[in-house]
């Protein structure tokens, strides 16, 4: 962070100090290390407190400042953390966040704990907020967005939305336009910050309000909300219900850690980790999300060494076979994941003006006979120039021709599958396509061997 | 798209219908069609159409959004289509755009032509800005920055401010903040639109501003600048030269595009695909991204070939050593990809409370031999349920707790050192490590069988 020049210089040796000062109860130190600290420093610094000592730096800060530290705890250390709070001391930091960030953290207490904090606030306001986002699942804008926002009746003057956005400018941490709304509440457009200050004074909203205006509804996916506020470079979206009431609106930042989680899940999912593990968790976490994908990929190979046995007799007799199935099984993987991974983009910036199913299957199975013809050339000359037999160089030349056909074609159907079955695609670039073809491949291979040879 | 609700729906057919009529030249028809459609829809439409045909589509718009239009185009079409316009032509949309923009034009223009824009502009203040963010480089905070912003001086009054906001609105089109600098450009801090709505009049900036800004120098690497933008939820961020003067600003938009690039480019990296390609390019490009790294493992795989060679006497006498080839290199293969992405995932998200080299190897390990030792087993069983040796059992047991160890060790390791090197560490999640670990796995598993057959 050398060259950020932000105040506070996150360390390790202050995070040593604070602990100190923690330890030994030191208030006045605490208050004053802490004080102008951004609080997402804070937050990176106790994360790797304990709970109870982060509960006891939190006491000694603003409760604004304290709640927003604590809604941008990630999950794992939330949920250790709330442990130890009561229900009441939650409501009151829950009081003050925006309603999304407090969704976020109810959905990690148990079912009998939510019910006590919301039953703990004091603000009705927040409570319909609150109860009203607990409907909608996660993975739509319902889920995402916020209930706190600026609105504007369309027959409001100027005067009259400067004096709403005073009165609800407290609660709204972030504001990018005032939406404007007829009597019932129906979202009809927006109106810039600049507009309202530049208007003269006396201007109706409705003279000044830009009625082109790009909403989604409270069930749309939130992979759609990323794709159209990064399509039309948006800050911020409102959200509507069926009927076009205006219900809350989502901003970018939330769809930056959307795009955060959805990078890390694809990694995983690539890489055959089958949680959301990051390398600082515990041996038994980490090897809880490494073997299962590990354990499949063995039985796998178990199948693989079944179809390699009934060829055994022929490896006896031409031993050099053998020393060709990394080659085979190698070559297919990456052709394999290379098709996965090409799909996987394509699913990822959907356009109306992708190329017909037909045209798609045919272009890869060009690619894959273009791509395979120039791997058996290479591999008939390699392996010819090695042993001199012409005849398991044309083996193996042939073989590879059919496994990069095969693994460009099953590389290319699954991750169609899987998206169509509502998995996430990326999840055929993991190891489940590489030990399929694994398969696949050996079963050419010596198919190819036992009539060529 | 059908739960947007956004006005205009892209579609084949609309596409259709405007490509008939640029072809019947059909003036009325195409404006008509355009008129109020969002330039993001256009972008999307044109990229379908020919460089000739999309040039007369744009010069029947608004230059205005005909150069919000070209500024949206990905890199290939905006390619395809400079090749139409005179330096002149485009010389007219660049004067109308941010320069951010305007400079991501510039350098896809080959030298002389760049040149010829550069002198036909008409605006001396868009000459000093392009020509001062031309001399960054693309991955550093300068040379994702746009100059236009606004600033108020921090002895102004708020109509002043407000005055500056109306000349400087029309060039700047997402204000998200007034930067507040003093008599020699030196950034102070911020103040924010809402605050400035709601102030009285006569009131001076100094009074209100707010101090505590985070911003970057020119030279701050790009990822560095995501990462912050992400952690503390900012909107804009401003650039300041070593000396503090405030030189840019950076927007979010400009930072989900280059989050967008990095998932691609990684996804690319970790299957081995070696350029920016999409499913709709063409066969020969698809093939040329795909074959390098296909001939890297075909040629890693005919050095396993000549490992197994040395063994070929072995495998004459116990065939069945072979069939757990498949075993061992894809074992290798999975647990290198496994311990690589965990690397790769925790320099993506550097902390300053990162556990110390030493312990995370000592973890590494530790996850290695619980892994390893659990694979062992289960192949044991299986193997020897499947074919009753004992021996043979103990060699595949043996040889794949070794794997498992080195393979962990060497995908650890492998980015952290390409990290080091400069170059993006994902790439050690790909081809390259499977080739590598299927060398080291084949000599593990015959060396032991070697010494225990």
């Amino acid at each position: 962070m050398e060259t950020t020049e932000v105040k506070f210089e996150l360390s390790k040796e202050f995070a040593e100090r604070l602990q100190q000062a923690v330890n030994e109860r030191d208030e006045a130190f605490i208050k004053e290390a802490l004080d102008g600290v951004n609080p997402a420093d804070i937050t990176e610094t106790l994360e790797e407190f304990s709970s109870e000592d982060s509960r006891y730096v939190l006491s000694l800060l603003d409760v604004e400042v304290a709640a927003e530290i604590i809604s941008q705890l990630d999950e794992d250390t939330l949920k250790r953390f709330l442990k130890v709070y009561t229900p009441q001391e939650l409501a009151r930091y829950i009081e003050v966040i925006d309603s999304d960030d407090a969704v976020d953290i109810l959905n990690v207490l148990p079912n009998d704990v939510r019910e006590e904090v919301i039953a703990s606030l004091s603000n009705q306001e927040k409570v319909d907020y609150i109860l009203d986002l607990l409907r909608y699942d996660e993975d739509v804008a319902g889920g995402l967005m916020a209930k706190e926002l600026i609105k504007a009746n369309v027959n409001w003057t100027i005067e009259q939305t400067i004096e709403e956005i005073r009165r609800q400018g407290e609660n709204v941490t972030q504001i990018y336009a005032v939406y404007v709304v007829d009597d019932q509440d129906i979202l009809l457009g927006k109106v810039s910050l600049r507009k309202i200050l530049l208007a003269k004074d006396g201007t109706l909203i409705k003279d000044i309000y830009d009625d082109e205006i790009i909403k989604v509804t409270t069930n749309t996916p939130v992979e759609e909300v990323v794709t159209l506020m990064k399509k039309y470079d948006l800050d911020a979206i409102p959200v509507v219900n069926v009927r076009g009431k205006l219900m809350g609106r989502i901003t970018i930042d939330d769809v930056v850690d959307v795009m955060s989680e959805q990078a890390d899940e694809e990694r995983q999912l690539m890489s055959g980790i089958s949680e959301d593990v990051e390398e600082d968790d515990s041996i038994w976490v980490l090897t809880r999300a490494r073997v299962p994908w590990l354990v499949i990929g063995l039985i796998g190979s178990f199948f693989g060494a079944e179809v390699i046995r009934q060829f055994e007799g022929q490896i006896a007799v031409v031993p050099i076979l053998a020393s060709f199935i990394p080659l085979i099984t190698a070559t297919g993987g990456n052709v394999a994941i290379q098709s996965a991974s090409m799909v996987v983009q394509s699913l990822a910036t959907k356009s109306v003006f992708q190329e017909s199913q037909t045209k798609r299957l045919l272009k890869v199975i060009a690619v894959a006979l273009l791509n395979g013809l120039l791997l058996a050339l290479l591999a008939f000359t390699l392996s010819y120039f090695m042993r001199h037999d012409l005849r398991v160089s044309l083996v193996v030349a042939t073989a590879l021709a059919c496994v990069v056909l095969l693994a460009s074609l099953s590389g290319t159907v699954t991750p169609i599958l899987l998206d169509k079955l509502g998995i996430n695609p990326a999840a055929a670039s993991g190891p489940f396509i590489t030990t399929a073809n694994d398969l696949l491949g050996l079963a050419v291979y010596f198919l190819v061997a036992y009539l060529l040879l």
